[in-house]
């Protein structure tokens, strides 16, 4: 799908830092920061630093670096969030309900039961920013 | 969580042979096969050989085995069930509502909208191995 990958789709931007996010972790292939309109508090995406669309386009390097930063953040969500359990989901395609089209992870605390609509509402700017100081706060 | 890993679970069981399954799909370090209790038509489940419960326990090795069988069972079973699209979900925890106790994969034709419960009923085994033959023939 790299053929057809749309280099104007906002985690594009981000990656290429013209649209700002709320970071909270971030290795060689892989960035981790808060979902704007989180289903629930500690909502955050973990995506490659490479063009892939879906998880069919994803290479060796972008798979491993996208685990190894839901790891890290999945626990430090966990630990952050006071919650013993944690979800990670992902959709490919539009038919999955896939909103943008570049690889992402979701991470959330918790369950996935009771969980707000994907992409539905704008979380306020510092409640992210403060959750994300919590999460990073458990980190290394 | 090593130290605690359950050696009974259906899955350590599934592994060593000592319990069925309808595979779809194996490599060195990680397995695929059909969920008993589908959520869907087409719901397999990729789980790693080595004993993790969580994520949060898998090594690199079993990271990237599963991922490689994600995307190898997902894009066949969008194939095989005729949905553009495919979601993949994994519960750590039973705080998230993970029910066996090894780390699984699930992977879904089409969107999490308008599933049954996770683990709520069980397949007519029939069906099953039906279902797991047309996946796999869509891997060569």
């Amino acid at each position: 799908m790299q053929g057809t990958y749309d280099q104007e789709n906002i985690f594009a931007k981000i990656l290429r830092e013209e649209a700002p996010c709320v970071k909270v972790y971030e290795n060689d292939n892989a960035l981790a920061f808060m979902d704007v309109m989180p289903q629930t508090d500690g909502h955050v995406l973990v995506i490659p630093k490479e063009p892939a669309e879906t998880i069919y386009d994803l290479s060796e390097d972008a798979s491993l670096a996208c685990m190894r930063a839901v790891q890290i953040v999945g626990k430090a969500i966990e630990q952050a969030m006071g919650v013993g359990g944690s979800t990670v989901f992902q959709l490919n395609g539009k038919a999955a309900g896939q909103t943008v089209p570049h690889f992402h992870f979701h991470v959330l605390p918790g369950s996935l039961l009771g969980l707000k609509g994907h992409a539905s509402e704008m979380a306020d700017p510092q409640t992210l920013m403060d959750i994300a100081e919590k999460i990073k706060s458990f980190i290394d």
